[in-house]
C-alpha cells in the first residue's frame, strides 16, 4: 500500500480524509508542514502557493486543503480568512453584521479547495461547495467554527445540529475529498503506486 | 546620492516616505515587487516573511511596511487583515460590531511595522503606534481606510477630519518612518552610501 501525505495540522480533517480513502488501498499519512498561507483573495491562490512552497521541500505525493465561508451580503466575508475572523469575532460577530438582513439576503457558501501534487505533474485542484443560508441565531452543539449558523440548502438544521455522517452528505470538504478519490479511481492506480 | 527601495504598490505611502527622507540625501525609489503576505497573527511576521522572500530576489537595500488597526474590544480585529476586511465590510461593518459598546470600550491602536534590509545584515524593525478610540459614526472626508472612525488620543477629530500635516503628527506610519530616519541619522551614513 502506497502512502499519500495530507499536509495539515488539523486532526479532524485528517481523520475524515483517512476514513474516506480506506476503500482505495492508499494509506493517508498526516504531515504538519507549517507551510505559509498567503493573503490572497481566493482559496485557490492560497492552496497553490502552499503547494509551491512544499514541493520545493518534499518529494512525495501530497495534498493540502483550504476552506472558507463566503457570505453573499457581506461581499464574501469572512472568506479566505474565515479561521482568523472566527477566532476574533466568532459566530456572534457574523450574526451582528447581518442582524438587519431578512431571510432572502442570508445566502452563503462553504467552499473547500484541495490541491494535489506529485513529482513531475502540475497540481490538480478539487473544489467542493455547500450552498445554504446563515441562520438568525446559533443552534446546535456539534461540529466546529461557523457550523452553528450554517443551514445547508434543502436542509432545516444547521451543521452543528447534525451528526457527522449527515453533515458529510452536504459538506464542502466531503465533496472535495470525493473528487480527489474519484480522481484516483479514474487514473490507473498502478501508476501512482509505482511513484 | 544613494537609492533606498521602498517595496510597495501604494503610491500614497511612497509619497509620504519620499517627502520625509528628502532631508537625508537618500533617494527613495518605489518598487512594486508583489511579494506574498502570509496569514499570520502579527504584522512583524508578515513583514519578516516579505523580507525573506524579497532578499532572495533583490540585492539592494530596501524596506517594506505593513499596517493594521487593532480594536481592543474585538480581540484585535481587523488587525493583520485590516485591508482585506475594509474591502469586505468597510467602516460601517466595524461600527456595527461595536454598536452596543460604550465610550469606555472603544479603545483601538493603529500599528505600522517597517522592516529594513540590506545585504549582509539582519533585518531591522521599526514600529509606530497611534492609540485612540473608535468613533460612534464615520466623520470626515480626508484620508483613507478606517480614518473616518479613528480618533487619536488627546484629539477630538478623526484622522479623516485632519489635513495631512496634522494627521502625520499622530500617525502610526509617520512614527515608524521617523524611527527609520533616525536609524539612518544615527548610523554612519557613509557606510550605507558605500553599499
Amino acid at each position: 500500500m502506497r502512502s499519500l501525505y495530507f499536509i495539515t495540522g488539523n486532526k479532524g480533517k485528517f481523520s475524515e480524509a483517512k476514513k474516506k480513502f480506506s476503500e482505495l488501498n492508499i494509506d493517508i499519512v498526516q504531515k504538519d508542514f507549517g507551510y505559509p498561507e498567503i493573503q490572497a483573495d481566493s482559496l485557490k491562490d492560497v492552496a497553490l502557493y502552499g503547494v509551491e512552497y512544499i514541493q520545493e521541500r518534499f518529494d512525495k505525493p501530497f495534498f493540502l486543503e483550504d476552506a472558507g465561508l463566503f457570505i453573499d451580503a457581506l461581499n464574501g466575508f469572512p472568506g479566505v480568512y474565515s479561521a482568523y475572523i472566527f477566532y476574533k469575532i466568532s459566530c456572534s460577530g457574523i450574526l451582528k453584521l447581518m442582524d438587519e438582513l431578512g431571510s432572502n439576503r442570508r445566502k452563503a457558501c462553504f467552499r473547500s479547495v484541495i490541491a494535489y501534487k506529485e513529482p513531475d505533474r502540475e497540481p490538480d485542484l478539487f473544489i467542493g461547495e455547500s450552498y445554504g443560508v446563515i441562520s438568525k441565531k446559533p443552534i446546535g452543539e456539534n461540529g466546529f467554527g461557523y457550523d452553528p449558523i450554517f443551514i445547508p440548502e434543502k436542509g432545516t438544521k444547521t451543521f452543528a445540529q447534525m451528526e457527522t455522517n449527515e453533515k458529510n452528505q452536504f459538506s464542502h470538504r466531503g465533496k472535495s475529498l470525493n473528487k480527489l478519490i474519484d480522481f484516483f479511481k479514474n487514473r490507473e492506480i498502478e501508476n501512482f503506486k509505482n511513484l
